[in-house]
């Protein structure tokens, strides 16, 4: 890639990424667009004047003229607003772009002032000095300095200074973000899942129900803390019912609210023959039916215990007991977990022993090492399948289309790309289902799980396989001879510069772009706007998708530490996407997302470690590239430098990892002890003995005969 | 090496173990050698009878016959024998050799019955079939074997079941140990160390004494539980006074003993001028001077102190839950662990922060790798210094002896193993010293992880060593090359069957022989006897050197798990060899060694591991070994063997390995119940609040008026 052309791309999507700006700033505007973009604002705004519609706002001129106040309100929101408003995680997700910021602020001054000049005064790669606009881009990255030049000492002394930049502003992350933790413990509410653990593996004793072995275990070897119990059910068959059920009463409320001639309907064929059937009155027969069934269900299904139970404590500590020290003699059994949060649970996968869990574990993480290795395989095929020719033989009568050059050119360009596209579109729900398929029992374990799952595949089926352009199985094979690594990665990732270039560039920038107005959600809207014979005020507000989100920023500073000394021209592009993404995002956060479940900010820590990785693969890079400069001693004075960050890597696992897995002895008991005389604490406790309770469970109330259709046909009572 | 070679080395050695074996029957029961032979009965004698001296038995004909009553004794103790006298960690050093007999009879059956006639059967090496005695020992091993044949398969299917059965026999082991560790624990009687944890880290607050802090912690967190503490202290300094106490009372001692001429001697040069002084005076003087010192010190020290302490507390479980959860919000500080036995503490390492230990640990890691790595290049550089060119120029008087052809080959025979030998022979205690660096505070754990740095060191420098023949960088590079490791080995192994076979009927045959005999704590003795003007009935009861001898054994396990599948004519020899240890280590249990301190068969998860990676190993091997020989269906179809293998492992792992780290709520709860209303408890409590305390600042008691020698000179009130 050529300078000139570099510009033209990054003028073209500079100028998409103001287009859509543009767009959201009038688009916003517009009333029947709250529910895509201020979604959030909307329902707290329906919470204090139910009856008020928003709708009914009158025309102004302002409201087609664009401007620019969301991104004043984005910027003056401080942190604790956003703790308040959204809660620790996405204060942590916040805190990656500032951490990102602060890095690439100083690598980029660094590479710009100092490393980009070198390099191109560099004479490896070419002589002509004053061609700027038809230079190569790889005269600026490092492969134009000359092959045991000195000025390479400089790169070295870059990489040495920038790891201990990165390292140091880390543990400054670190610490502030655990004390922000334990600061959010001491302030928050008493919740149920702090007093409850979940048990699995209760050992079955014949003649006892589940329910009685745990009540005389925990009575008998946690007697002063022990508060109650609830033992899972198996509900999958009682889930189905309900299904139906749900499924049962729209149909009916759908019925309800049309005309009278559609209640009839004929029997036979297609409904054209046959007597007429009173549709309203089958109906409801049938759903009645069903609910006696479901009751039914729900009363046997008691038996159907699954050996597992929720137990509650009196007390935090009482709870982090029972949690932290092995319970039965076999370690197979009793088996004790940080019970989630009642709303959080993910009921449907209770497997029953140690060993199926264990088991599908195995199986897990087996499937997504295949899913990752040889991603691109089946994702090749499809594109090989789409191409000119194939197209033309299965479509014959797209022939002329076809035949056109623009037509012709926009396919070979764009379909490889968009099959690639759909593909990747897939992975974050694909892991989502692995991850839940893994035994996790809540829902924000699952999505920090398939958080890393997801990291790791756009690793190796975006940079790796990039970079070492070849199959799937010659990637493995480089990894499987650790001695060629550097050597390899030296030679191929400095030719890929340009391509991560543009990449930043089409996919950062204009991927913020399209999270900012939604197009998606936006075309939806408009869809169903124009085809329901009737306006539905209903909508869900989002949570933000952490699983697919983290790994996408994560994945741009590991391209930004990798190239930082290779070919710093990337990194004001990275810096102009961390700056729109810090802006855009927590307007987002602002205005769209709402928080569904807390980890408490849990996500740090797989930062931290994607950061250390890229630093890793920088280094070894680094060892690679000076070795082919011909500066073997730099290359050799390379290796402590990723000893040192492993070892400090292990230095903070040791000091702040603890941190974000459970609460010290200290905080719990001082907790426990400041709430101790509160007269709420008794209600609390009332309500906790019922708090884990399956859903599916629940008396399931009916209400046919409301005419309302915002009241929710199907209450549970949670 | 030829069968014929073998068969006289084997015979040579058998009539070596039988001349050794010959020789204990008659030695042993010499009064003078009881020392040697029984220390441990002799001991237990006279607690019995103090008044009563053995040597003053009468000679009988019976003393100079040999016998075989021993071996019957061995024989017929029985396991829980075993566990009273010496613990559960002489059962599970006893149930390794239990372990290994089952295997390798197993494996003998089948390698001598099915696979030895297959290796014989074969054609690759020779075709001459009928004349044995000059046969080389390859013809049988599975390097006969014709290439592509489809006897192979069998040595496949081989290495199927015999893995399948080592698998199940692992856990039948691990199952049957884990419930011997926790009965011994229902067992036992309280013990300080299972009320007690030790804390480190302690934060330094301004104006308050670490032991203030402790206390107050404690009473805030654990208010029911905590019972009391001791802070330690640094006692570097007074330990160097005491030693030198200790050194003058032995002179002061000895010199009372002695007649009176040689209480005096002349000040001047090597005691021939000068005045003539009372060596009495002066030394009792010095001796004054020190103990004030002494005193001066002890007191001074207490403000000296480390932020560490003892802590103990009310109930086992109540030392759990501080053990188990973390105590302090930062993680590096009030860091518990569990605490050993008062008489097990490792006093003097007590680093004082976090951050030190940590490193220190590190930096051990680092040095226990380049000792393990590194070790054979100053061997070879040592033996290529000894050999007889260098002796003839450093010793040239030694030119007429060294020309003898006798003595020449002697040297260049022996030299150079001698010289392995005796690096060898430094490198536990060497170990030992670098795990008592690492940070351990006690000694039974220094010991344990000395045992897999020995071991680890074995199968570096014995097993790869002489498999892959190379410098110790080439070594290293094979492991560099991970694709490439099974063919390397598969070409290298096979060759050395007939080094293993030597090194196991020489090394371990004799090596056991040795051990029973004790040649240099005789020739000790003996030594001592001859020169020592008056007898000394003074002696120590040895323990037993885990740390030398668990790999030992489990080093010729690795071996007959590697070579079962190879070359088979190895099993019988080990075989052999595992009967033998069964015997000769239950008589030195029973006779010689008493147990100094107890893991409670903590060391039984290293040899589980090391049996595993044995495994794994023969895997790796029979992978290639396939691939050489033409076979790649088998090659490959051996590949799920050791995932299989490390899935078992992993099972293991979450089903046993918890009981070894620590006992469960179960057990500490129902033991807390069943002491509670006991009396001995109070007074137990009593003791226990003072136990820990540095024997170095107990108070001194000299004895110097005492005329006997027996009593001992300085008195530690423990």
């Amino acid at each position: 890639m050529i300078l000139s052309a570099l510009l033209t791309s990054v003028g073209i999507n500079l100028g998409l990424c103001l287009l859509f700006f543009t767009l959201y700033s009038i688009l916003r505007k517009q009333p029947g667009n709250v529910s895509v973009y201020a979604p959030r604002l909307l329902q707290e705004h329906r919470s204090q004047q139910p009856q008020h519609s928003p709708r009914t706002v009158q025309f102004y001129l302002d409201r087609i003229l664009p401007s620019a106040g969301w991104i004043r309100t984005a910027w003056n929101l401080s942190e604790d607003d956003l703790l308040a408003l959204s809660g620790l995680d996405a204060v942590v997700f916040m805190r990656i772009f500032v951490f990102s910021l602060k890095v690439f602020t100083i690598a980029t001054i660094t590479g710009i002032l100092i490393l980009l000049p070198i390099n191109y005064l560099g004479t490896q790669l070419s002589d002509d000095f004053y061609d700027l606009p038809n230079k190569s881009l790889d005269s600026f990255s490092i492969s134009n300095v000359d092959n045991g030049s000195n000025w390479l000492w400089v790169h070295f002394s870059a990489a040495y200074i920038f790891t201990a930049v990165v390292c140091w502003l880390l543990y400054y992350e670190y610490d502030y973000i655990s004390s922000r933790r334990i600061s959010c413990f001491y302030s928050s509410k008493p919740l149920p899942h702090q007093f409850t653990i979940l048990v699995r593996g209760i050992p079955a004793t014949s003649g006892r129900s589940f329910s009685e072995v745990v009540e005389s275990f925990f009575t008998e070897f946690h007697p002063s803390t022990y508060l109650s119990h609830t033992v899972v059910t198996r509900t999958n068959k009682i889930r189905g019912i309900i299904t139906d059920v749900q499924k049962l009463c729209r149909r009916l409320a759908h019925l309800k609210s049309n005309n009278h001639s559609q209640h009839f309907r004929r029997e036979g064929f297609l409904g054209l023959f046959g007597r007429k059937v009173n549709l309203l009155r089958d109906y409801e027969k049938k759903l009645e039916d069903l609910e006696n069934n479901l009751r039914k269900e729900q009363f046997s299904s008691a038996g159907e215990q699954v050996p597992a139970a929720f137990v509650s404590f009196k007390s935090r500590f009482g709870a982090a007991i029972a949690l932290h020290i092995q319970q039965g003699i076999n370690p197979t059994q009793w088996v004790t977990e940080q019970a989630p949060d009642p709303l959080d649970v993910h009921w449907p996968f209770f497997s029953a022993s140690f060993i199926r869990r264990w088991i599908s574990k195995l199986v897990v993480i087996v499937a997504c090492a295949a899913l990752t290795i040889l991603f691109l395989i089946p994702v090749v095929l499809a594109q090989g399948l789409a191409n000119l020719d194939q197209l033309e033989t299965w479509f014959p009568f797209l022939k002329r289309i076809l035949s056109l050059t623009v037509v012709s050119q926009l396919i070979t360009g764009y379909l490889p790309s968009l099959i690639l596209k759909l593909f990747l579109y897939f992975v974050p729900p694909m892991m989502i289902m692995l991850s839940s398929m893994q035994g996790y029992i809540s829902l924000r374990q699952i999505e920090k799980s398939a958080c890393i799952k997801v990291l790791s595949f756009t690793v190796w089926n975006i940079f790796f396989a990039n970079v070492l352009s070849g199959s799937a199985l010659y990637r493995v094979n480089v990894f499987l001879e650790p001695k060629n690594i550097p050597r390899v990665l030296a030679e191929a990732v400095p030719s890929q510069a340009s391509f991560f270039i543009s990449y930043v560039v089409t996919s950062g920038w204009t991927g913020l772009a399209y999270e900012l107005v939604q197009l998606v959600h936006l075309f939806c809207c408009f869809v169903s706007r124009l085809f329901a014979r009737e306006k539905s005020d209903e909508f869900e507000v989002p949570s933000i998708p952490y699983h697919s989100e983290i790994p996408t920023i994560l994945f741009f500073v590991l391209v930004g530490v990798t190239y930082f000394f290779l070919a710093p021209l990337i990194l004001p592009f990275l810096l102009v996407y961390f700056c729109l993404g810090f802006i855009i995002l927590r307007n987002q956060l602002l205005n769209v997302y709402a928080p569904k479940y807390e980890t408490n900010g849990k996500f740090w820590p797989i930062v931290h470690n994607s950061t250390i990785f890229s630093l890793i693969l920088m280094h070894v890079i680094a060892i690679g590239v000076f070795g082919l400069k011909k500066l073997p001693l730099a290359s050799s004075l390379t290796i402590p430098l990723p000893i040192l960050t492993l070892v400090f890597n292990e230095y903070c696992r040791k000091r702040f990892l603890p941190i974000f897995q459970a609460y010290p002895t200290e905080c719990l008991v001082k907790k426990d002890n400041e709430e101790q005389n509160e007269q709420s604490m008794s209600e609390f406790f009332n309500k906790l003995v019922n708090v884990y309770q399956d859903p599916a469970l629940m008396p399931v109330q009916y209400t046919g005969s409301s005419d309302s259709q915002n009241s929710p046909l199907l209450h549970s009572q949670v």
